[in-house]
């Protein structure tokens, strides 16, 4: 402990962001984070938005390599493992609900309680003396503001959903609505971290949003010193995370390379523009929060949830304040019409770019960096190889405060790697397409 | 030897079924079953169907690993090894016979007979004093009621073709006819123990044979005690096996679930029917026999014969006692016709339930079953996690039995898995298809 | 030393090809062969054909499981890593050259100088400090007759090319026309064996340019004794290799089996022509030479590349010598109108006879064959299980020759197997398709 407190009094003395991103490199001080390739244990994350699910219907999602199906049942969301205690049989391959409150195995009748996962009845051999005896993990879950979470973990009772929340998703006056939701082919760190990355900006330049709402987008933005960065790390009210101000941020215009300019988008060089003064944040387990866009007054919410080692779910849930109904209203047709389409345009599996493919979604744009870095993350030891620069401080921050809070590491234990397994050979958690939403 | 004679006794003193599986599925006195993933060594195998071969020709079939090719000469099939011995191609990537008795490699003109295995001549080479030092494996095959059986292992000579085969199948006056082959992605035990399996009959009640032939369905059937259940295990006569006298057992025909009746198929929940009196006895080393299905005087047989560790042939032939030519006719009319599209009625490789998709053959709902158990099975150690119940106890006798009376474990020795390659890169054993044929 | 010398006189004293390979199957002298699945290094091959990349343009290509991308600037070709030094992004996922020297990463604008791989802008943060500390790994790059060659190794400078191409390659008045180049799924090794393998002759019989062309295809043809077998082997100039002086032959016309003849393509087997005269020689690393092929006069090359262990880009090019302007067209002109689609005819990935499928390209058969192999080289211990005969002795000379002479064995270090990846999702080094070219 004492190594440790110099190590992180050694971080403090330096403000140059450059010198800290050097030192962070060569001491790694996190690797609780870079051992949780499946996710951290204990918190909450989001399974999927509210309207994907109607009364007495059922949806199957896996999360942290854990297969779960979820029922509402009474307007409430519960969720109980997919896979039966006799012959493991999954219940999504063909749910059946004679009852309110349960769920029946197709294969032999085996029916549960969705409620506790309790067996309540054998249809095969009514009154068994199994029932009672067996039972199904059954699973914390929670619905807020149209999204519902699942508690992975083993902590009873759990800890309050708030500590694993992004802090304005409780502001009063929001109204949400969910954009999307894409299954990703990268690790949910990769994604997380790309969602952050203050450089990652330049590769937004492609996409159609840009152009069509004219937003002057800087080559990147980044923070010289630690004024631009907060950090929730101490003991105390959760969630912890890292934010970047962008406002006290320097913005990037215009650079030289063998003596040709590259210029910003939308922006007159000789004339730039302020830095649009919003705030990013990346709260642990894995939400983003970006106070505001695409414009003031909107709170852009995103997850990164892992769903297994090499895929997560990716969620958008839009917000904005408003103030009459009219106002709401014309929020959520914004939204469907016009942010939505902006927002996701092509196939989420798609990653390449065409020679003269499609203008991009914004958010397609970032699918199409995880898979790459996936790839050499996943495969060429790139956390030992990589070479961080100046902008990728907040990102070591965050690793740092994630290592430091976590509350667990997810292993693999009584659940295996499905190799892309599930009931209908599709994948787990594949949202819904095609389309932004 | 003492304790597990003493564990004998025990299990010999519980009457009561589920007592029996409770002390079964505590001790796992099955080890070698468990061991034998790739299937039991030095046993004869349903390889194909007689009419799937005609004189000259070849077929290519993998069988517990090893990949055999057919040649039917002077009307008697014989099978080698599909690999030539120089530099490993397999002959089934583009058969060259040109004389009835041999089979030459396309690449290199490496001939050999097909009867014996000899290398006889090398088209590039004639002569070489490699004649007569070289040879394959070659196979041990037999024919009978229209189905091809190979031998697989190293006995020499082989024992008799009837300690391997269901014991009615020699029934005087029985005719036979191929319903449906095809290869299913399922571990051979997972599949002999779901054909076999009491309590799977609740999965076959969305099959359209059983609303076109109103068969009332129970929910469940299974023997409280030992008398209805035959275990052929004693030094003697083979084959092997384990029978279920359905006469004798418990029907099952409603459950409750919160106070809401579950009612099988076609059936007056009021007035139920008695139970068919009917035998289903599942033999080593895969063989099921049903005496009778689907109606009286009809004697239905399956195999479930191990392609790898993960998919097997799915076999299944109906036979009927014929007295007249006309009658006769009329049974392979009816197979055609009425029992095979009832039996097979969607794609093998179809394992997940449709929306609102076409009614389902009868055997294509053990497919789902079986893909979807495999699954954890083959991932998630579930012979160790499963929790067996009553009407297992047919099952847990059967591994008892196979466990006990294997004559070997097939183990990978010169061979590989092959992860699905084959020549013409579909997979060897695909059998026919579309259709139930 | 004594015991290799021993191992060396006893197969110099052994002239009979029959006796030699049955010796040197008995003791495999060529150990380091054996070792060297993904490559032999510090050795110049073939990346692609000039006509292949344009000014200003990019080509992605993995070579010995190393991922490189080329650019021409000012007319030269030069080659880097492909990938980015910082999130590891692969530059060949959207190509960005802002400058005829340069290559930008899209994701977040690493810019670095083709010519030496540094780093020489980052347009998210310019003039960052980290320029001039990161840079990538450059590949020495030649480029002559139309062929771009890469040298994947660590000798600073590199030996010349010259000692890594077949000799003829730079005979006077030769033209030089590409055919191919395709990614084939089989090792080099197997590809390069089955290139130079004297009895797989036989398999082209059913290619169209043999009645096209109506060549009288022997059904093998091989030296009896080494007469007809030259190795360079010693010391002193390179490339070192193996060459089989077709005329000096047996040349095989007809074989029997079971009292049947089996008579060569486009043959009076009364009346058999002579062998063809013409020389075939295998040089190290992995390319093939016939002087004369398809006909007197026209020199064939062939390349066998390694991609990675189980891939390897397959690339011909066609010369003939020509000494008017006239010639040279007529030359060309035969080779796209005529030659191309004899050599080339179905896709790459075509690896199963189709019943009655088109007439097969040459070279197509080739691509079969390897698929075959590689299976049983690649997953059943075939380099220790096959069984070689007389014809196979240039093969294991061959061998022989690569074990004493390479430079290195290629391995794994800081890059990973990519299974496939690539920026598109087609893999690398696809070639140009459909057709033969």
């Amino acid at each position: 402990m004492v190594k440790e407190a110099s190590r992180e009094d050694r971080l403090a003395n330096i403000s140059d962001t450059e010198e800290a991103v050097d030192e962070v490199e060569r001491v790694k001080p996190y690797q609780a984070y870079l051992d949780a390739e499946l996710g951290i244990r204990d918190h909450w994350y989001p399974a999927f938005f509210s309207q994907e699910l109607d009364e007495g219907e059922t949806i199957a999602e896996m999360r942290l390599g854990e297969r779960i199906i979820f029922k509402r049942a009474g307007g409430r969301v519960y969720g109980v493992e997919d896979r039966c205690a006799h012959r493991g049989m999954a219940f999504s391959t063909k749910p059946e609900c004679y009852t309110e409150n349960t769920i029946t195995c197709w294969l032999h009748g085996f029916t549960y309680d969705v409620r506790d996962g309790k067996l309540v009845q054998i249809l095969t051999e009514p009154g068994s003396n199994a029932i009672g005896k067996i039972n199904l993990r059954s699973y914390p879950v929670e619905e807020h503001n149209g999204v519902v979470f699942v508690f992975i973990g083993d902590m009873d009772p759990p800890p309050p959903l708030k500590t694993d929340v992004q802090p304005k998703f409780w502001n009063a006056g929001l109204k949400f609505h969910p954009l999307m939701r894409h299954r990703i082919n990268a690790n949910w760190r990769i994604s997380a971290e790309n969602g952050f990355d203050a450089g990652h900006i330049y590769a937004h330049r492609g996409a159609e949003i840009v152009s069509a709402m004219k937003i002057p987008l800087p080559l990147g933005t980044y923070s010289p010193n630690k004024e631009g960065v907060v950090v929730y790390d101490e003991e105390g009210p959760e969630p912890k995370g890292v934010v970047k101000l962008q406002g006290k941020d320097v913005q990037v215009w215009s650079a030289e390379i063998e003596g040709q300019m590259v210029v910003a988008a939308n922006v007159d060089p000789n004339n730039p523009p302020e830095g649009a003064d919003l705030d990013v944040g990346l709260y642990m387990p894995c939400g983003l929060e970006v106070d505001w866009f695409p414009k003031p007054g909107m709170i852009h919410f995103e997850w990164y949830v892992p769903i297994d080692e090499h895929s997560h779910t990716y969620m958008i849930t839009q917000s904005q304040y408003c103030e009459t109904e009219e106002e709401e209203r014309a929020f959520h047709e914004e939204c469907d019409n016009v942010l939505g389409p902006l927002v996701w345009k092509i196939p989420a599996d798609q990653t390449a770019f065409p020679g003269d493919g499609p203008t991009w979604g914004f958010n397609n744009l970032d699918a199409v960096g995880r898979a790459g870095m996936e790839h050499v993350y996943a495969n060429e030891d790139w956390f030992n190889r990589e070479r961080l620069y100046r902008p990728d401080y907040i990102i070591v921050r965050w690793r740092m405060v994630v290592a430091k809070h976590m509350r667990g590491i997810q292993k693999r234990g009584n659940f295996a790697n499905t190799n892309g397994w599930s009931p209908d050979g599709k994948g787990y958690s594949p949202g819904k397409a095609p389309g932004h939403w």
